[in-house]
């Protein structure tokens, strides 16, 4: 029901998204006079889209205590009911990220020995993909949290099919004396830790270089890096569509090159990589970033059929119950 | 003397920029026996590019306390000497930030009431620039110092022609309960400052917006958010270049609109933004990127004759005698 678009867009992507994945049945949880009409429409899907009253939303500006207290018949709340309940296999939200932290701990919870959910995302690369977290879910981390973040974004890329995944710690510079007090315990805990193929510190221009599978930091740390990120693509992308419209010659030469242009524009379209991960949470929680488009929403909902298909959480908790 | 690509890209610059501004005069400390031989090839500017021999060079690795204490017959240590000596008026170097920021803060000195230099770097923006700092020259930062770096920000921005700069907070959201205690004090001291139009706090992806001219922050998630976007950039170059050269169609298009992709490449080329300042020195002192291009060194040394045209250091200094 949520998201800066409104839920137009969840909606057009499920229905594209049963369509596209025949193994996928898909609840939507919502104001049922605006879900129903739009599901009976499908009718080749319809079987397969379900809809779940709820008569309240999060809004995006409620604070998560507030929500988590008083919005407990909000979609939000009652999608993720259906999850602890085992009714869904997986919950994608693209609501207010505090208040689907705060419900998802309270209801789905945290496997033993995981303090705290970490949003964690795939950032494109130019071979396969580098897995980045915590992007936003805790402002102050221990060494200790770091290392958990460590052992389960591993867990992730392996998943993924890296066998031995390079996981490094992000910093501003990759001697090993630089850094905070916890960056260089958390060093120290990862060299100790057999199971993980530490990588060393890395700057943030790593992120979209390929050189490490897992990229670990604090969620204000990894929330600076991932915005700005987004911001840089958004104004390359402007920048590119004003130089095309900018004179008579301009538009002709990109109405010629319109393919090649299209292309460049898909590849580079920051919503093709949609669809963040609360990992250590004992269920798939998937976030979708607030302003995603039909695209990027579908995105979400792929990532979250993967997480049930390769068990995610079942591998995270075996992973902890080795520590 | 320095930078990831040698002293050879510095001189090519240096011959540009000389050729381009008439009212500049350039000394080119480092290994005599290289420069010479470059300078005296140029005759038309030989008389405004003289040669200071430096028998040392600070190496990139080098510890800048180990630089400070043992590189006095550096390039790095010499050229600060005849900034502080007043025969020049700026200096560029593409070295250790970390070394230039310890001879810095050494030989030229900050001004009364500023503790710590800060880095700042204009970034792109549709309209205008958008002033950051610090971009990582201090890990910790005070709420004091973050309130004095948003004051040499808004100094340098109204040197550019901003009447009333709004300058912002980085936070990993907008909402004013948000973030560290830290930026939590720095808020307060920057609402009962009346000098400053402060415009509260901002994602990092308002750095490319330009709905803020100044955002403040400390030097490690400036460096973050610099590091991340650099990366981001090279990421979409590549891949643009990838797409035009995927197949014998797209290498067609690409063939017939290359002045557009052309036009594309250049506005999205992060070389163009380079030279950053060591603000709060009592002299210019600009850091250009250290794997700098010669377009790249040429706009840091573009940078450095504008803090001088402009008076900066003198427009700082001004300013924090009124605290």
């Amino acid at each position: 029901m949520s998201g800066d678009l409104g839920p137009r867009v969840a909606i057009s992507a499920a229905q594209l998204f049963v369509a596209q994945y025949p193994d996928v049945d898909l609840l939507l949880v919502g104001n049922e006079s605006l879900l129903l009409p739009s599901v009976s429409k499908h009718k080749s899907y319809s079987a397969r889209l379900s809809v779940l009253h709820a008569a309240e939303v999060v809004a995006m500006s409620d604070d998560p205590l507030f929500a988590l207290r008083h919005k407990k018949g909000s979609s939000m709340w009652l999608s993720l009911e259906q999850l602890r309940g085992g009714k869904v296999d997986a919950c994608v939200s693209a609501g207010n990220t505090g208040a689907l932290l705060a419900m998802s701990k309270f209801l789905v919870k945290t496997f033993p020995g995981v303090d705290r959910p970490a949003i964690c995302k795939p950032m494109p690369v130019d071979m396969g993909l580098t897995y980045m977290l915590d992007l936003g879910a805790n402002i102050n981390c221990t060494a200790g949290q770091l290392h958990q973040f460590a052992q389960m974004g591993n867990v992730l890329s392996k998943a993924g099919g890296v066998v031995s995944p390079r996981v490094a710690l992000l910093n501003i510079g990759s001697e090993e004396q630089k850094g905070t007090e916890v960056l260089q315990l958390a060093r120290q805990l990862m060299i100790n830790d057999s199971r993980i193929n530490y990588s060393g510190f890395v700057e943030a221009s790593a992120i979209f270089s390929g050189v490490v599978d897992v990229i670990v930091c604090d969620g204000f740390h990894g929330n600076i890096a991932l915005k700005a990120s987004e911001g840089v693509a958004r104004f390359a992308q402007e920048k590119m569509f004003k130089i095309a419209h900018k004179n008579a010659l301009n538009k002709f030469l990109s109405t010629l090159a319109w393919p090649l242009l299209r292309q460049m524009r898909r590849e580079l379209d920051p919503s093709s990589y949609n669809g963040a991960s609360l990992l250590g949470l004992q269920k798939p929680v998937i976030k979708s970033h607030g302003n995603a488009n039909i695209n990027a929403f579908l995105q979400a909902l792929i990532v979250a059929r993967e997480q049930v298909v390769r068990q995610i959480p079942l591998l995270i908790q075996k992973e902890f119950q080795l520590n």
